[in-house]
């Protein structure tokens, strides 16, 4: 079966891969938007993950009759009232400028003490499949926000984060050990017995 | 009686000044931070615009021995949960750069439909005097964010904030029309009693 995610990042399509193959489901073709025509996408405008995820979902089956899912991620900043939310892919304004956006969320928190410097990186994501009720789930995944960049692995924020019980930044962790406990794995893992339901 | 305005904004110092001029309160001369002696300013780190105020109140008080009055006003957006807040004057990163501040709220809410872009001014003005309770108090000026800059009045959010009621920006309302309604105006209007008191 093909599945398409709706994404044009590729190291989603590579993140969700490995967590399939890691889980042993086999007989799901992951495909993105880059593997099927193009197609007009509504801009995210929604107020919570939850809608921007299943709105970009169901847009990826009506133009593909594709099997779809699509996350819609971010960081929560308690000291920014849970900002970025659903603005972190934009947050410096462009969209998509991963080092922009980080270097705005630290130089607003620049003169925030340490105690107030927590946050959380929040993923739901979505599953519409053609004749099924569509899923949609929410990972969480807390932490802390450090006053400088640190490690090279993942993308967005993940320099800047360090998850509870860890010293470490989540972009210092391997894929594998994000996979295990990060908000995008903890989602992706509510939605595979979905998953495995259509195999 | 000279009363230390704790701000080297020179706006608020007129602002003030022409307030307690149109209240009729005489015998009360508002001085700014650039009259007194320089004296080490503790950073705005509260969480709270009360916090804020308070701390540079109580700051130049214990500087200078005059009573004082500080305020920490900024802007509220519903769909920013309540940001820029507290962090309103160095929201783009550096402290102070209206322009830069309000072109980033702009671009951040450029996706953000109508019905989703209301806000408010708040502003907590604090006054201490030596020898009697501290006051802190809290104005609330409701409205909307527009999508373009408008009006040459006013300073920091005022060109891209419409309050209710109106169809003009706060930065095309004139001063004493601004005086009246304004966040600011209303926190000074519920300091003005313990003023009076102390002429």
């Amino acid at each position: 079966m093909r599945l398409l995610l709706a994404t044009r990042n590729a190291k989603k399509l590579v993140e969700l891969r490995r967590i399939l193959a890691a889980e042993g489901i086999v007989g799901i073709e992951v495909v993105g938007l880059a593997d099927v025509p193009e197609y007009p996408e509504a801009p995210e405008t929604g107020a919570t993950f939850e809608e921007n995820a299943l709105a970009k979902a169901r847009d990826a089956v009506a133009a593909t009759g594709l099997p779809a899912i699509a996350d819609d991620s971010g960081l929560e900043v308690d000291a920014l009232n849970g900002m970025p939310g659903v603005l972190s892919a934009r947050w410096a304004g462009g969209h998509g400028d991963d080092a922009a956006n980080l270097e705005l969320v630290l130089s607003q928190l620049g003169d925030v003490p340490d105690e107030r410097r927590g946050g959380a990186f929040v993923s739901a994501v979505a599953l519409v499949v053609p004749g099924h009720d569509d899923v949609v789930v929410r990972g969480f995944w807390p932490g802390r926000i450090v006053r400088k960049v640190k490690g090279t692995n993942g993308f967005g924020y993940d320099p800047i984060f360090v998850p509870d019980g860890d010293a470490r930044t989540s972009a210092e962790l391997g894929s594998a050990e994000k996979d295990a406990i990060s908000h995008r794995g903890r989602a992706l893992s509510l939605i595979l017995p979905h998953l495995r339901a259509l195999v």
